[in-house]
């Protein structure tokens, strides 16, 4: 189940996000202006622009399967100096290639992980709660504010753009 | 895993959702403006006001656990009339008071019930699905919207106001 609910689903939301930027990039150039313009854009002076929200939501994605895993040391680097909209979208890419090598055998023991963050100072969370209450939280957080900043600025974006496809039955 | 993953985490986070508001409260009245301005705001035209994400997240809350667990007709039944912050409160914790009522058992064979909603118009997911690819994302998706809304506006939020504590351990 944490395969489905973080590889899988991450690997979702990040290919969602992606084409949020897509039709970002396709507002402003219908509009003819800076799709820059876009990527700076915040909904507030103190939180963090567009780009960061995609740098956090990659960061979420990759460390958060990483930690779970036990693989930290062959997550991908990524220095957090992207400023265009090419850049962005291959960390996007690096993330989803990075998350295509994982298979549901990674997860043994996943749960009972001692899962920490250099910012917890030392303290962890078990897998479970790390999972649950923090990775599952924020990739949602930070995709979901992306979304919002370009919803607000005029981008054409549903609720579709956000859940993705769900495989319906009949 | 399935109580734990909605149950525990959605009464955390509808729980969060009213500490935005009670934040939101006092900013009104440090402000010296009408709470309503803030309860009616919203990013884009054609987006929910923070009313509507609210009455959203305590629906896909309260249904999300009704129809994995099979008691939809046990929910208690809100016909989307708030208008005012107590009232919503109020809408909170009518659900938060409906999720106590569950346990862990509640969830056996959550994963192979057909779970479906009258919109979807016969059609189906798995509980498996339905919890990892639609409730999950969708409350994560309207409390993030909630709080972007209040934050756009100048309310003094921040991630940990979002997430909730965490259960660290040395």
């Amino acid at each position: 189940m944490f395969y489905d609910l973080t590889v899988v689903q991450f690997t979702k939301m990040l290919n969602n996000l992606n084409s949020f930027l897509d039709k970002g990039a396709a507002f402003a150039e219908t509009k003819k202006i800076d799709v820059n313009v876009l990527l700076n854009s915040r909904l507030a002076p103190d939180q963090f622009n567009l780009i960061r929200q995609v740098q956090i939501a990659c960061d979420t994605a990759k460390l958060g399967v990483a930690r779970l895993t036990g693989k930290v040391e062959s997550a991908p680097v990524h220095a957090d100096t992207e400023t265009s909209l090419p850049e962005l979208k291959a960390r996007i890419q690096s993330v989803l290639d990075y998350l295509a090598g994982f298979s549901a055998d990674d997860f043994a023991g996943a749960a009972e992980r001692q899962v920490s963050q250099p910012r917890w100072e030392g303290k962890y969370l078990t897998g479970y709660e790390f999972a649950i209450q923090h990775a599952v939280p924020n990739i949602y957080f930070h995709v979901t504010t992306a979304y919002a900043i370009l919803r607000h600025n005029g981008v054409d974006l549903g609720k579709k753009d956000f859940l993705g496809s769900l495989p319906y039955k009949n």
